[in-house]
Protein backbone atom coordinates (compact mmCIF):
# COMPACT_ATOMS: atom_id res chain seq x y z
CA UNK A 1 0.00 0.00 0.00
CA UNK A 2 2.71 2.56 -1.02
CA UNK A 3 0.55 3.60 -4.03
CA UNK A 4 -0.72 6.75 -1.97
CA UNK A 5 1.26 9.35 0.59
CA UNK A 6 2.28 8.43 3.99
CA UNK A 7 -0.76 10.47 5.57
CA UNK A 8 -3.14 9.28 3.27
CA UNK A 9 -2.42 5.71 3.74
CA UNK A 10 -2.68 6.14 7.80
CA UNK A 11 -5.48 7.77 7.38
CA UNK A 12 -6.85 4.69 4.98
CA UNK A 13 -5.67 2.30 7.77
CA UNK A 14 -7.34 4.07 10.74
CA UNK A 15 -10.53 3.94 8.91
CA UNK A 16 -10.26 0.10 7.55
CA UNK A 17 -9.98 -0.59 11.08
CA UNK A 18 -13.27 0.67 11.90
CA UNK A 19 -16.26 -2.43 12.22
CA UNK A 20 -18.28 -2.60 8.44
CA UNK A 21 -15.11 -0.45 6.98
CA UNK A 22 -13.30 -2.53 4.10
CA UNK A 23 -10.10 -1.12 2.11
CA UNK A 24 -12.32 0.12 -0.12
CA UNK A 25 -14.33 1.87 1.63
CA UNK A 26 -11.80 3.20 3.83
CA UNK A 27 -10.26 4.87 0.24
CA UNK A 28 -13.41 6.56 -0.55
CA UNK A 29 -13.81 7.52 2.77
CA UNK A 30 -10.49 9.50 3.26
CA UNK A 31 -10.82 11.27 -0.56
CA UNK A 32 -13.92 12.10 0.56
CA UNK A 33 -12.62 13.98 3.70
CA UNK A 34 -9.12 15.28 1.73
CA UNK A 35 -11.63 17.17 -0.51
CA UNK A 36 -13.88 18.12 2.65
CA UNK A 37 -13.35 21.85 3.98
CA UNK A 38 -11.27 22.15 6.66
CA UNK A 39 -13.91 23.92 8.94
CA UNK A 40 -16.12 20.20 8.31
CA UNK A 41 -12.82 17.97 8.66
CA UNK A 42 -12.14 20.08 12.48
CA UNK A 43 -15.47 19.20 13.36
CA UNK A 44 -15.77 15.57 12.54
CA UNK A 45 -11.81 14.87 14.41
CA UNK A 46 -13.34 17.22 17.13
CA UNK A 47 -16.21 15.05 17.83
CA UNK A 48 -14.57 11.93 17.40
CA UNK A 49 -12.03 13.05 19.84
CA UNK A 50 -14.50 14.49 22.46
CA UNK A 51 -17.39 11.84 22.36
CA UNK A 52 -14.71 9.64 23.50
CA UNK A 53 -13.74 12.03 26.16
CA UNK A 54 -16.78 13.35 27.72
CA UNK A 55 -18.96 10.40 27.21
CA UNK A 56 -19.55 8.36 30.13
CA UNK A 57 -21.62 5.52 32.00
CA UNK A 58 -24.96 6.87 33.66
CA UNK A 59 -24.31 5.97 37.81
CA UNK A 60 -27.70 4.68 38.00
CA UNK A 61 -28.69 2.47 34.77
CA UNK A 62 -25.27 2.43 33.00
CA UNK A 63 -26.39 3.99 29.62
CA UNK A 64 -23.73 6.08 27.91
CA UNK A 65 -24.30 9.93 28.48
CA UNK A 66 -23.10 13.08 29.32
CA UNK A 67 -23.75 13.50 32.98
CA UNK A 68 -23.86 11.75 35.97
CA UNK A 69 -27.07 10.81 35.66
CA UNK A 70 -28.80 10.17 32.16
CA UNK A 71 -31.71 12.01 30.97
CA UNK A 72 -34.12 9.51 31.54
CA UNK A 73 -33.08 8.42 35.15
CA UNK A 74 -33.17 12.10 35.84
CA UNK A 75 -36.41 12.54 34.55
CA UNK A 76 -39.29 12.51 37.33
CA UNK A 77 -42.30 11.75 35.49
CA UNK A 78 -40.97 8.36 34.51
CA UNK A 79 -41.64 5.11 36.26
CA UNK A 80 -38.62 4.54 38.37
CA UNK A 81 -39.92 1.18 39.80
CA UNK A 82 -40.18 -0.55 36.02
CA UNK A 83 -36.69 -1.32 34.85
CA UNK A 84 -36.08 -2.32 31.44
CA UNK A 85 -32.52 -4.45 30.85
CA UNK A 86 -31.25 -4.11 27.28
CA UNK A 87 -27.71 -5.27 25.92
CA UNK A 88 -26.53 -1.81 25.19
CA UNK A 89 -27.46 1.57 24.36
CA UNK A 90 -29.06 1.20 21.01
CA UNK A 91 -31.29 -1.60 22.00
CA UNK A 92 -32.04 1.39 24.62
CA UNK A 93 -32.44 4.11 21.94
CA UNK A 94 -34.60 1.64 19.54
CA UNK A 95 -37.21 1.03 22.40
CA UNK A 96 -37.02 4.79 23.59
CA UNK A 97 -37.58 5.63 19.86
CA UNK A 98 -41.46 3.43 20.26
CA UNK A 99 -41.95 6.48 22.58
CA UNK A 100 -44.57 4.35 24.81
CA UNK A 101 -42.28 2.80 27.15
CA UNK A 102 -42.64 5.09 30.21
CA UNK A 103 -40.28 2.74 32.45
CA UNK A 104 -36.36 3.41 32.83
CA UNK A 105 -33.32 1.30 31.84
CA UNK A 106 -30.75 -0.52 32.94
CA UNK A 107 -28.29 -1.10 30.21
CA UNK A 108 -26.25 -4.50 30.77
CA UNK A 109 -23.00 -3.36 27.81
CA UNK A 110 -23.47 -7.07 26.45
CA UNK A 111 -25.15 -10.44 27.24
CA UNK A 112 -23.77 -13.69 28.49
CA UNK A 113 -21.69 -15.70 26.01
CA UNK A 114 -19.70 -18.79 26.57
CA UNK A 115 -18.30 -19.02 23.32
CA UNK A 116 -17.06 -15.87 23.60
CA UNK A 117 -15.86 -16.40 27.13
CA UNK A 118 -17.77 -13.60 28.46
CA UNK A 119 -19.50 -14.39 31.65
CA UNK A 120 -21.97 -12.76 34.22
CA UNK A 121 -19.22 -10.81 35.87
CA UNK A 122 -18.36 -9.12 32.52
CA UNK A 123 -21.60 -7.31 32.22
CA UNK A 124 -23.55 -5.15 34.36
CA UNK A 125 -25.31 -7.75 36.48
CA UNK A 126 -24.11 -6.85 39.66
CA UNK A 127 -25.15 -2.99 39.61
CA UNK A 128 -28.67 -4.38 38.16
CA UNK A 129 -28.78 -6.12 41.49
CA UNK A 130 -27.97 -3.21 43.52
CA UNK A 131 -30.62 -1.35 42.05
CA UNK A 132 -33.16 -4.10 43.17
CA UNK A 133 -33.00 -3.03 46.44
CA UNK A 134 -34.80 0.19 46.11
CA UNK A 135 -38.33 -0.66 45.57
CA UNK A 136 -38.80 -2.24 42.25
CA UNK A 137 -42.28 -3.85 40.93
CA UNK A 138 -41.22 -5.55 37.51
CA UNK A 139 -37.94 -5.96 35.66
CA UNK A 140 -38.53 -6.58 32.13
CA UNK A 141 -35.59 -8.20 30.13
CA UNK A 142 -35.37 -7.04 26.67
CA UNK A 143 -32.02 -8.79 26.03
CA UNK A 144 -31.98 -10.02 22.53
CA UNK A 145 -33.68 -13.14 20.84
CA UNK A 146 -30.25 -14.63 20.24
CA UNK A 147 -28.50 -17.36 22.26
CA UNK A 148 -26.62 -14.98 23.84
CA UNK A 149 -29.41 -12.82 24.89
CA UNK A 150 -31.85 -15.80 26.03
CA UNK A 151 -28.56 -17.49 28.25
CA UNK A 152 -29.04 -14.01 29.75
CA UNK A 153 -32.70 -13.52 29.81
CA UNK A 154 -32.75 -17.06 31.36
CA UNK A 155 -29.92 -16.20 33.96
CA UNK A 156 -31.36 -12.78 34.99
CA UNK A 157 -34.40 -14.31 35.91
CA UNK A 158 -33.12 -17.34 38.37
CA UNK A 159 -30.96 -14.43 40.23
CA UNK A 160 -34.10 -12.15 40.55
CA UNK A 161 -37.48 -14.52 41.31
CA UNK A 162 -35.96 -15.31 44.64
CA UNK A 163 -36.46 -11.84 45.67
CA UNK A 164 -40.17 -11.99 44.56
CA UNK A 165 -39.89 -9.12 42.05
CA UNK A 166 -41.81 -9.58 39.23
CA UNK A 167 -39.41 -10.54 36.20
CA UNK A 168 -41.07 -10.66 32.33
CA UNK A 169 -39.63 -11.08 29.15
CA UNK A 170 -40.42 -9.42 25.81
CA UNK A 171 -42.65 -11.55 23.06
CA UNK A 172 -40.87 -12.79 20.49
CA UNK A 173 -42.53 -13.94 17.07
CA UNK A 174 -43.23 -12.66 13.69
CA UNK A 175 -41.92 -9.26 12.79
CA UNK A 176 -45.10 -7.26 12.23
CA UNK A 177 -46.03 -6.99 8.52
CA UNK A 178 -43.53 -9.71 8.28
CA UNK A 179 -44.35 -12.08 5.28
CA UNK A 180 -44.73 -16.28 7.12
CA UNK A 181 -43.23 -17.44 3.89
CA UNK A 182 -39.86 -15.71 4.74
CA UNK A 183 -39.83 -16.03 8.82
CA UNK A 184 -36.91 -18.37 9.91
CA UNK A 185 -38.65 -21.72 11.49
CA UNK A 186 -37.30 -21.22 15.19
CA UNK A 187 -39.35 -17.37 15.00
CA UNK A 188 -42.51 -19.65 13.51
CA UNK A 189 -42.06 -21.87 16.41
CA UNK A 190 -41.61 -19.61 18.85
CA UNK A 191 -44.67 -17.14 17.70
CA UNK A 192 -46.84 -20.71 18.04
CA UNK A 193 -45.86 -21.19 21.43
CA UNK A 194 -46.22 -17.52 22.50
CA UNK A 195 -50.25 -17.34 20.85
CA UNK A 196 -52.52 -15.85 22.55
CA UNK A 197 -56.45 -16.21 22.89
CA UNK A 198 -58.23 -13.44 20.62
CA UNK B 1 -32.91 11.83 17.20
CA UNK B 2 -32.51 12.66 21.18
CA UNK B 3 -32.53 8.67 22.32
CA UNK B 4 -28.86 9.31 22.68
CA UNK B 5 -26.68 11.76 24.69
CA UNK B 6 -25.49 15.45 23.33
CA UNK B 7 -22.22 13.97 22.64
CA UNK B 8 -22.82 10.85 20.84
CA UNK B 9 -25.79 12.44 18.56
CA UNK B 10 -22.95 15.11 17.18
CA UNK B 11 -20.83 11.91 16.19
CA UNK B 12 -23.63 10.25 15.24
CA UNK B 13 -24.52 13.28 12.84
CA UNK B 14 -20.94 13.89 11.94
CA UNK B 15 -20.32 10.07 10.70
CA UNK B 16 -23.09 10.25 8.70
CA UNK B 17 -22.50 13.10 6.49
CA UNK B 18 -19.74 10.86 5.45
CA UNK B 19 -20.51 9.03 1.89
CA UNK B 20 -22.06 5.67 2.36
CA UNK B 21 -22.87 5.89 5.91
CA UNK B 22 -26.16 5.74 6.92
CA UNK B 23 -27.76 6.40 10.18
CA UNK B 24 -27.50 2.95 11.36
CA UNK B 25 -23.98 2.27 9.95
CA UNK B 26 -22.94 6.02 12.00
CA UNK B 27 -24.68 4.58 15.03
CA UNK B 28 -22.49 1.43 15.09
CA UNK B 29 -19.45 3.48 14.21
CA UNK B 30 -20.65 5.53 16.73
CA UNK B 31 -20.79 3.02 19.51
CA UNK B 32 -17.86 1.48 18.74
CA UNK B 33 -15.59 4.62 18.58
CA UNK B 34 -16.52 4.82 22.33
CA UNK B 35 -15.54 1.20 23.16
CA UNK B 36 -11.79 2.16 21.71
CA UNK B 37 -9.32 2.69 23.82
CA UNK B 38 -8.35 6.04 24.29
CA UNK B 39 -5.17 6.21 22.18
CA UNK B 40 -6.52 4.34 19.33
CA UNK B 41 -9.31 7.54 18.83
CA UNK B 42 -6.77 9.84 19.46
CA UNK B 43 -5.00 8.40 16.41
CA UNK B 44 -7.92 8.13 14.80
CA UNK B 45 -8.81 11.32 15.47
CA UNK B 46 -5.56 13.23 14.58
CA UNK B 47 -5.12 11.02 11.23
CA UNK B 48 -8.08 12.40 9.52
CA UNK B 49 -6.95 16.23 10.99
CA UNK B 50 -3.46 16.10 9.67
CA UNK B 51 -4.05 13.86 6.79
CA UNK B 52 -6.19 17.08 5.69
CA UNK B 53 -3.74 19.85 6.84
CA UNK B 54 -0.91 18.08 5.58
CA UNK B 55 -1.61 16.91 2.12
CA UNK B 56 -1.22 18.65 -0.77
CA UNK B 57 -1.20 18.69 -4.33
CA UNK B 58 1.61 17.50 -6.51
CA UNK B 59 2.90 20.78 -8.34
CA UNK B 60 3.37 18.50 -11.52
CA UNK B 61 0.80 15.88 -11.33
CA UNK B 62 -1.76 17.11 -9.15
CA UNK B 63 -1.86 13.87 -7.26
CA UNK B 64 -2.06 14.18 -3.72
CA UNK B 65 0.58 13.63 -1.83
CA UNK B 66 3.08 14.83 1.29
CA UNK B 67 5.34 17.14 -0.29
CA UNK B 68 5.76 19.57 -2.90
CA UNK B 69 6.74 16.79 -5.46
CA UNK B 70 5.17 13.48 -5.46
CA UNK B 71 7.64 10.14 -4.95
CA UNK B 72 6.19 9.27 -8.85
CA UNK B 73 7.15 12.25 -10.17
CA UNK B 74 10.58 12.94 -8.07
CA UNK B 75 11.72 9.51 -9.57
CA UNK B 76 14.42 9.62 -12.49
CA UNK B 77 13.53 5.95 -13.52
CA UNK B 78 10.08 6.70 -14.77
CA UNK B 79 9.35 8.05 -18.18
CA UNK B 80 8.34 11.47 -18.38
CA UNK B 81 7.46 11.55 -21.67
CA UNK B 82 4.97 9.06 -21.09
CA UNK B 83 1.88 10.77 -19.34
CA UNK B 84 -1.65 9.21 -18.65
CA UNK B 85 -4.46 11.52 -17.54
CA UNK B 86 -6.48 9.91 -15.05
CA UNK B 87 -9.69 11.65 -12.92
CA UNK B 88 -8.49 10.91 -9.18
CA UNK B 89 -5.69 9.40 -7.65
CA UNK B 90 -7.70 6.77 -6.44
CA UNK B 91 -7.70 5.10 -10.39
CA UNK B 92 -3.94 6.30 -10.56
CA UNK B 93 -3.55 3.67 -7.60
CA UNK B 94 -5.25 1.42 -9.31
CA UNK B 95 -2.41 1.80 -12.19
CA UNK B 96 0.50 1.88 -9.79
CA UNK B 97 -0.57 -1.33 -8.50
CA UNK B 98 -0.27 -3.10 -11.78
CA UNK B 99 3.74 -1.90 -11.11
CA UNK B 100 3.87 -2.51 -14.86
CA UNK B 101 3.39 1.13 -16.16
CA UNK B 102 6.61 3.03 -15.70
CA UNK B 103 5.44 6.33 -17.04
CA UNK B 104 4.00 9.25 -15.11
CA UNK B 105 0.67 10.82 -14.53
CA UNK B 106 -1.84 13.49 -14.92
CA UNK B 107 -4.79 13.68 -11.79
CA UNK B 108 -7.55 16.21 -13.27
CA UNK B 109 -9.84 16.09 -10.12
CA UNK B 110 -13.00 15.42 -12.11
CA UNK B 111 -14.19 14.70 -15.37
CA UNK B 112 -16.44 17.35 -17.57
CA UNK B 113 -20.16 16.60 -16.90
CA UNK B 114 -22.23 18.72 -18.44
CA UNK B 115 -25.41 17.54 -16.17
CA UNK B 116 -23.55 18.34 -12.58
CA UNK B 117 -22.33 21.46 -14.32
CA UNK B 118 -18.52 20.82 -13.96
CA UNK B 119 -16.79 22.53 -17.08
CA UNK B 120 -13.00 22.42 -18.40
CA UNK B 121 -12.06 24.82 -16.26
CA UNK B 122 -13.56 23.00 -13.23
CA UNK B 123 -10.61 20.22 -13.50
CA UNK B 124 -6.79 20.59 -14.08
CA UNK B 125 -6.78 20.76 -17.60
CA UNK B 126 -5.11 24.04 -18.23
CA UNK B 127 -2.01 22.64 -16.42
CA UNK B 128 -1.88 19.80 -18.46
CA UNK B 129 -1.41 21.72 -21.57
CA UNK B 130 1.24 23.25 -19.44
CA UNK B 131 3.48 20.11 -19.18
CA UNK B 132 3.04 19.55 -22.94
CA UNK B 133 5.05 22.40 -23.43
CA UNK B 134 8.43 20.04 -22.25
CA UNK B 135 9.53 17.22 -24.37
CA UNK B 136 6.00 14.47 -24.18
CA UNK B 137 5.91 11.63 -26.53
CA UNK B 138 2.49 10.35 -25.63
CA UNK B 139 -0.49 11.09 -23.37
CA UNK B 140 -2.82 8.52 -22.76
CA UNK B 141 -6.22 9.02 -21.49
CA UNK B 142 -7.50 6.67 -19.14
CA UNK B 143 -10.40 8.39 -17.71
CA UNK B 144 -13.28 6.28 -16.77
CA UNK B 145 -15.53 4.57 -19.09
CA UNK B 146 -18.39 6.33 -18.45
CA UNK B 147 -20.42 9.48 -20.37
CA UNK B 148 -18.09 11.96 -18.08
CA UNK B 149 -15.26 9.99 -18.70
CA UNK B 150 -15.53 9.13 -22.20
CA UNK B 151 -16.30 13.15 -23.24
CA UNK B 152 -13.14 14.13 -20.90
CA UNK B 153 -11.59 11.68 -23.51
CA UNK B 154 -12.78 13.25 -26.37
CA UNK B 155 -12.31 16.83 -24.87
CA UNK B 156 -8.77 15.94 -24.63
CA UNK B 157 -7.69 14.44 -27.54
CA UNK B 158 -9.41 17.39 -29.54
CA UNK B 159 -7.37 19.66 -27.72
CA UNK B 160 -4.05 17.85 -27.58
CA UNK B 161 -4.19 17.02 -31.22
CA UNK B 162 -3.28 19.73 -33.06
CA UNK B 163 -0.02 20.09 -31.04
CA UNK B 164 1.25 16.91 -32.86
CA UNK B 165 1.54 14.45 -29.58
CA UNK B 166 0.32 11.17 -30.17
CA UNK B 167 -2.96 10.84 -27.57
CA UNK B 168 -4.16 7.60 -26.86
CA UNK B 169 -7.08 5.85 -24.43
CA UNK B 170 -7.04 2.69 -23.20
CA UNK B 171 -8.99 0.19 -24.47
CA UNK B 172 -12.49 -0.78 -23.14
CA UNK B 173 -13.97 -4.38 -23.48
CA UNK B 174 -14.79 -7.35 -21.77
CA UNK B 175 -13.06 -7.82 -17.89
CA UNK B 176 -10.22 -10.08 -17.74
CA UNK B 177 -11.88 -13.92 -15.80
CA UNK B 178 -15.58 -11.92 -16.96
CA UNK B 179 -18.52 -14.56 -18.29
CA UNK B 180 -19.91 -12.70 -21.29
CA UNK B 181 -23.62 -13.61 -19.97
CA UNK B 182 -22.87 -11.25 -17.50
CA UNK B 183 -21.68 -8.36 -18.45
CA UNK B 184 -23.79 -5.28 -20.12
CA UNK B 185 -24.48 -4.81 -24.13
CA UNK B 186 -22.83 -1.39 -24.70
CA UNK B 187 -19.71 -3.41 -23.25
CA UNK B 188 -20.10 -6.41 -25.72
CA UNK B 189 -20.12 -4.09 -28.41
CA UNK B 190 -17.13 -2.12 -27.07
CA UNK B 191 -15.45 -5.17 -26.81
CA UNK B 192 -16.58 -6.10 -30.40
CA UNK B 193 -15.46 -2.98 -31.95
CA UNK B 194 -12.21 -2.96 -29.90
CA UNK B 195 -11.09 -6.77 -31.44
CA UNK B 196 -7.94 -7.56 -32.41
CA UNK B 197 -6.65 -9.81 -35.20
CA UNK B 198 -5.03 -13.03 -33.51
Amino acid sequence: MDYYSSQINRLVSELSSLPGIGSKSAQRLAFHILNMPKEDVERLSAAIIEARTKVQYCRECFTLTDDELCPICRNDRRDHRTIMVVENSRDQAAYEKTGKYEGVYHVLHGAISPMLGIGPADIRLKELLQRLQKDVDEVIIATNSSLEGETTAMYISKLIKPTGIKVTRIASGVPVGGDLEYIDEVTLLRALEGRREL
